[in-house]
Formats: structure tokens, sequence, C-alpha cells
């Protein structure tokens, strides 16, 4: 997470909301890292969590990534956690909670239904602080 | 629709789920075409709904649709709900719904909860006889 936070505050100083995302594979190796792209690519799919795991996945030239642990800085989106389920992840490890946008704990709780494809296992609040206050500085300063 | 049934059997003929995505502008006007690409670029972001939002995204050289309709096959899965939220999209027209991975009218029903962040209007079961006729036949060739 430390490192995310690291990816979260570069896309801060790049002008995006600071989100930073990685992904782990099976051996406890980082095999991707990515931050918020939408402003800089004006492409609202481009979030963090979708960007690290396409890399990971065009490393692995697979498309699952079971074993792999995805962390990200920020609750993921209804999109980051229904692209999370359809790599199969096995995990994903999030900063701080997102009551406005998140799809995992919060909104359309997207593994938490019967249909669900598949379910992660989820560790929500790693260095949550850490993450509100990049986020909490970088609104300020758009005000 | 009949454009996005082309755009599904094609789909199906390239060895792929069977889903067809289009864009419409808001003058009448199809704007981005996509078909699944999920198997041939082992990449299961790759739906057609979010290569064909992209792809208008681009030719507007904007990341908002605001006054498109999405035209899709298949009921969208969460992912996809979630990306047409994020784009701002008028409507979501589709055609077959999805019990088992639809994410609109089943599952983690995106548009259906107070935080959502945008709730486009919503049309569903459109020809959905020729889209749920290709989905059967494109499963019967895999057994």
């Amino acid at each position: 997470m430390d490192i995310a936070l690291k990816l979260a505050q570069h896309a801060c100083d790049t002008g995006e909301i600071p989100v930073g995302a990685l992904v782990i594979d099976k051996h406890g190796n980082i095999i991707a890292q990515a931050i918020n792209q939408v402003e800089n690519q004006q492409n609202p799919t481009k979030h963090a969590e979708i960007l690290a795991l396409q890399q990971a996945c065009e490393l692995l030239g697979q498309k699952r990534l079971i074993g792999c642990t995805l962390v990200v800085t920020l609750e993921p989106c209804s999109m980051c956690a229904g692209a999370a389920s359809h790599y199969r992840v096995d995990r994903i490890v999030f900063g701080a909670y997102d009551p406005k946008g998140g799809g995992i704990e919060h909104g359309a709780c997207v593994f938490s239904h019967r249909q669900t494809l598949h379910k992660p296992e989820i560790i929500g609040g790693v260095q949550e602080q850490a993450s509100q206050k990049l986020l909490k500085f970088f609104f300020q300063q758009l005000r």
C-alpha cells in the first residue's frame, strides 16, 4: 500500500484524482503499477485499477489473474469491481472507503449478491487515513 | 438494434460470445460500433460496450457522452454499466436480459441504488429473442 500511495501522490501531481493501484502475483511480486489517467486521457474508463489489471494481464499473456491481488488506494467503483471479477483476482486490498463512488462496500455492492461471477477476498481500510488525506488535499486545491 | 445484432453475429463468427454494441449521438448518428473482443485480445475488459464507448469518446474528443445512447444486444454487466455511468450516456437500450451476468436488471443492479452517480434511461428486451437465439447457437456450438 505504501507503493500504491506513492502512485496516488504522483497522480495528484499530474492533476488526476489521487488513486494508485498495483497488482501482486501469487509469488508476491508487483507485476503492474498504474495511476488514474481519466483527465490526461479524457477517458473515464482509465481508472488506476483497470490500467493495472490490463498491464498485469498483458504481462502474463492471459486473461485471468488467478492468485493475484489488486491493491488500490481507494475503494473501487462498480466498473472496477466488475473488471476485477472478470479478471478473477483472488484478493482486493483497498485504502479509503468511498461512500459516494465505491462499488464494493457501498452503492452497487458488486460482490454482495448471489449472481456474482467471482467473489475475491476483500480487505478495506488499509492505510485509510493516508489515502483520505491525499484525496482531501486534491479536492481542496480544486476549490 | 438490427446493426448491433449484425455485429453480434460477426462476433460469433470470430469465436467470441456474440455481443455487439454501438453508440448513437444526440443527432441520431451511429458514431461507434464494436464487437466483444475478450477471446481475441485475451482481455476480459474488452466487452463490446466498453469498446464502443471508448471509440465514441475518442471520436468526440471528450470524456462525456451526454445525449448519446448505448445500444447493445445483451444486458450489460456491472463493469459495463459502471462504465456507461462514468461516460454519462443518456440511454441504454439492450436486447436479451442476462439473469446470470447482467448488472442492470440483475445482480449488482448498478443503477438501482441511491448512490448511483448517473442513471441513464434503460430500455431492455429490444429484439430479445434474436439476441437470445444467437447466444444459444454460440454456446451449443461450444458443447
